[in-house]
């Protein structure tokens, strides 16, 4: 059986996933609205850590200051009552038509300015909550089409309305971080900042960019049919994993988000491992372990809270299963016999130069590369151990 | 009709393209093994400007010094003979089974050692040879299965080479810059810097960052289902075009290196268009229109020298069609009519700070929002305009 | 300038397109409704020969009977004040919560007893309307999930429901064919009957197989990466081709729906060559030139009628292309050389068995391989001449 | 631990998987050749059933008349000596260049009688060695470019070469069946036939269609991003299940061939579940679960045996775990909740007409359908009972 979640496992969800109403593309919505009060309390009792959410996830957009007010006040009697916190907060800048071409790369400069606005405002309540992370999935910013936007103006209003944002909570003083989302597509026919690498590289064009790193999602890079635990290893070596989502993706097509593993599996046991041991043993990442998921439309609110917990029993299972990899001596033996900690020594010997290198004639006239070529990796029975272990055969 | 090129259209061609045997995963070789020599005169007769190559696609993998020499000079007249250079070159470190985890990055350090001195040894003569641009495609930097590779560890010896080899060219002097061509996957199962975004966010962690930027290949990035021409246009605007590779892919499948605009066309109508104007008029890049593609194992020679011919003549064909759009008024009138222009405008007027645009009660409290969404942006008819004008309709 | 569209044309457009109201999976509808009243009448003027629709579309789901007769009754009048004709209808068992396990397939059989009588209402209508295809896109018959739908259960009861509605036509004497339409996922995870190919299967095994044929879709194949100009080959092939929905798509991600020819563009010149010309100078089909698209969400109305017309320009310029290209000695001789029409002749002799094959020394004992691997066919020229064509440019 | 394989599992392997020798489109080999007689003892003493081969696997292309009795005599003898069998064999019509545009469908007709001749050739040999089953991979048959191949002549071909063959078994008695594979890409651009959809219709349409069936290959279907066990589920409920290929796949991108669960293990799970269980219980499929995949070449022939154990171990482990998960009760609870057995019942009750349907009330008038769309289906939480089973957790 899988163990069960604690706060201590920092398990989070966004309000939007339990309180989707399964309104997709061809059909209306499956299940009533669901009280944002309701589901802290739901998921608290399901071991929990806390809740992320969208403005208007919480305060439907339009809503006046007084109801504004009611909102948060009610939201925040739940939190106390329960003990639930509120690590992250977004802005939704994608459901109103209003942000139907972007809101920082809004060909329609109105727009680009009526963003910052929307941003900001929830910005100071991210802030009065408690969250220490500040994320911007830019769904709307892009394009269907190559000649419709000017990609690299769009960078440039892109940066302009990170760095100003960035610019306000530093002189508010908020013990914020932005992080932020890439995604390929979907709701545009291409989005800006697609990966988690042209995420990373932008922000290494930005004034703050200290303050700035990543929210890579699962689902987001493997619709780019991308591995995403590389993607997160790659966001960690630039010292950007801010935040993550984690969910499931069945191949490269429509953004799926389902539960956690019930995707690429393998991928999933992989991910856990980066995150609680590195590849050495030592955790790599913090921070909430933040589920962004859809229920699917097939389930009334009973399946659900099913899959609320289903995707903190995977993440639990794998990482059992994952420490079970760890400890294994076979496993030990064999990530030995496959080199793969021997990549950490540099390439150069400590205090080498590289014309000492020219000048090893072991690393080039005497070496023998024929035989050096006839070294198998054994990666196969490896994965094969791994595979093994996922599957607690070992 | 297509026209003829001429070699200040700077159209350069990989020996191993027109040079491409046929050989693949399935098949043995359709066609013969073509002099080096030869592609250098068919190709200068045709109108290319130069050519470029992996050490090993002049000088077979294991010559001996004398015969390295031979094949050099031999080439060196070719050149001489033509007019034709050498604008770009790259070391193979694919082929040979020493490279089969890697070069840089293979878990077997002393294959580390050996890819940093062939590197440095066809570095020389590249420098030799007066090419400018020094490509590092790492087609076997990667893994098949997720335990098999320490990511962190591989890009630390994925820097410390291109740092090693940065620092080596300029200790010579040599007048070259590097340029990273990234790839999803293809041989390995995910290759590290798998998109434009991965590699540009690898150049941002280097310490020669400013002597290394991208040569980003159309079918690389249509392998990941990502946009070309976006990808592009980020590279620009980090600064990072130092090379390209043209070619044509047909949706995400394995890379089949057709010729340009063999693929998607559209896309490669608007990144003709941006190569040569920009969104705004002015080109964006002025180095070659370099052709790594494959003449299908289909054809003979005659085909594969038509197969060259067509790389050319659709570049040209699209450059008249992108020049045609950009001046036809309607377009223009379009393009307004699209906001695609005023995306450049910030979204901050001049001197105004982001507390004077907190206090705009027009960007928020007086904005209204429903009227603002109701706003048309026109973005297909913009798209059916592009289409006429790269059909010649128009 | 692209032609002026005729209703001998014969193009077609569901209600459902030029009516979309832009509500997608992260966002609220940009446009108001449609009055289909209205669509007739502009599409009429815009040179269309008639529209299509799901009951729904016409007659909101849960229409008293007086209500649903009126919406009938103002349609059959616009129809008759244009002359547009509706040679296809459909049922919508998709946008319901009550379908959201499928219709025909819904694991709940109390949904699919309802299902059959929706569509049979439906029919009626249909036939009462003078359509003469009907078709079934089983976009929620499906499953995310492995183990929640028995497949070969699933497949037993699609071919009941159409069995069912097959004979209930026959029996009412209804002048109506069926038309599956295929689609790879979305909404559903996987959805049954896949592609083009797996729908063929599926009528393969049907009692009324005579009169079940297939709606292809663009953009529904290429969202598997199939080339859809194949598919539809191979339909046409098994004599299957009754409807046809034409639009574009951007690679392998979700359904986009883009206008005709705003995807792949020489995938759909050659679609437009293999239903105007065949391969061998022949029409392979002679009905509705059918536009199943979503004009961007990013579009006003007058957005909207702009891509509405596109569609069908580009049609026409991609007809006008390909009449060239057909016409052109130079392609001609190409398509010789290639040896494309041979391949029509049988690789048996007339009169030749199968002995006689074994016995031709030519064949095989006395055949040169060697030389016979050396010819070339000539494939980049011959599509380099169609690129050429498509662009205007001979 | 995995169970120990034995010839009642069935297993078996082509020659060309533990053979292959690491070659791909951008590197050498990296083993050297195995001898078919080596692999027929080494796959005999881990547990394996049989081997399967192409001709040329065995007997390499261009070998007399007597080398060729040589090499089928030693590999008799293998045979005899391990009790090993031949179940399947097939023909190499894609390696040598002559076949470079296929071999049933070339282009070029000499082409098309010599494939003809080789296959004729080998069935011979397949009858004399005792296969049941001979498979058709059409690798090379079809085109990079739309304009290259009249599809339907293609097809014509394809039918004439199948059906030429299937008379020439009936007349000389073999008892053997045939079994087309299906693949979408590569080598070729487009495959003809490439998926089991297309694979089906394709014989539903041959003379001999009752001994053509289909020899589905795990990741050649995942290659179109589609779902492999309902392909499975299709082609058994068409009778059409003849053999199959076990391997795996890592989303949609070039033919990885790895080891059967090493890709998408959810679906590898159940696909053992509805070989072994079908949905009700009852196996499926009696014939061999045959591994084509390929020993990555990163691994030395320790690897290599090393990987086809790893097939074998998978397999197993996904049959124990699909075992207990059909015994566990709380399985059964959820399957019976989320109504999937039901859906084997039909829509129409025994006996009732569909006048009768029409006439039921409950069905249409008096059905409740926004109370029948409340119904929770709880596909989520059957899913992931799945998942804990699989990962040994129950």
């Amino acid at each position: 059986m899988a163990p069960r979640p604690t706060p201590s496992d920092r398990f989070t969800f966004g309000l939007w996933t339990v309180g989707w109403q399964g309104r997709d593309p061809f059909g209306d919505a499956t299940r009533a609205p669901v009280d944002p009060v309701e589901s802290v309390h739901r998921l608290a009792g399901l071991g929990a850590a806390g809740v992320t959410f969208h403005d208007d996830d919480l305060i439907p957009f339009g809503s006046s200051t007084s109801e504004r007010d009611a909102h948060v006040s009610r939201f925040k009697d739940a939190l106390a009552e329960t003990g639930m916190t509120v690590p992250m907060m977004t802005t939704n800048l994608f459901t109103h038509p209003v942000f139907k071409d972007g809101g920082f790369t809004s060909n329609d400069r109105s727009v680009r300015r009526y963003a910052l606005r929307k941003v900001a405002r929830n910005i100071d309540l991210a802030a009065e909550l408690g969250a220490r992370t500040y994320v911007f999935w830019g769904g709307r910013e892009g394009a269907e089409y190559d000649g419709a936007k000017d990609v690299r103006a769009a960078l440039d209003r892109y940066r302009e309305g990170i760095d100003t944002l960035a610019a306000y909570v530093l002189e508010q003083g908020y013990d914020l971080r932005f992080a932020i989302e890439p995604k390929p597509n979907e709701p545009r026919g291409d989005i800006l900042l697609p990966t988690v690498g042209h995420a990373l590289a932008f922000i290494a064009e930005l004034e703050h960019r200290d303050m700035v790193g990543l929210n890579p999602e699962v689902g987001h890079e493997q619709m780019a049919g991308l591995n995403f635990t590389s993607g997160v290893a790659q966001a960690l070596w630039s010292g950007k994993l801010f935040h993550i989502d984690l969910n499931g993706q069945r191949s490269i097509k429509f953004d799926q988000d389902l539960v956690f593993g019930h995707g690429d599996l393998l991928n999933a046991f992989f991910l856990v491992d980066l995150l609680e041991h590195g590849a050495d043993g030592s955790p790599t990442y913090d921070g909430p372990r933040h589920f962004d998921y859809k229920p699917s439309r097939t389930e009334d609110m009973a399946g659900v809270w099913a899959s609320a917990e289903a995707n903190m029993a995977t993440y639990l299972l794998l990482k059992e299963r994952a420490e079970a990899y760890r400890a294994d001596p076979e496993v030990q033996a064999a990530l030995e016999a496959s080199g793969v900690a021997s990549l950490r020594q540099p390439t150069l010997t400590e205090g080498e130069s590289f014309a000492d290198l020219l000048a090893d004639r072991g690393a080039w006239e005497d070496f023998d590369v024929e035989r050096a070529a006839e070294h198998g990796f054994g990666f196969v029975r490896l994965n094969q151990l791994a595979l093994e272990h996922l599957l607690g055969a070992r």
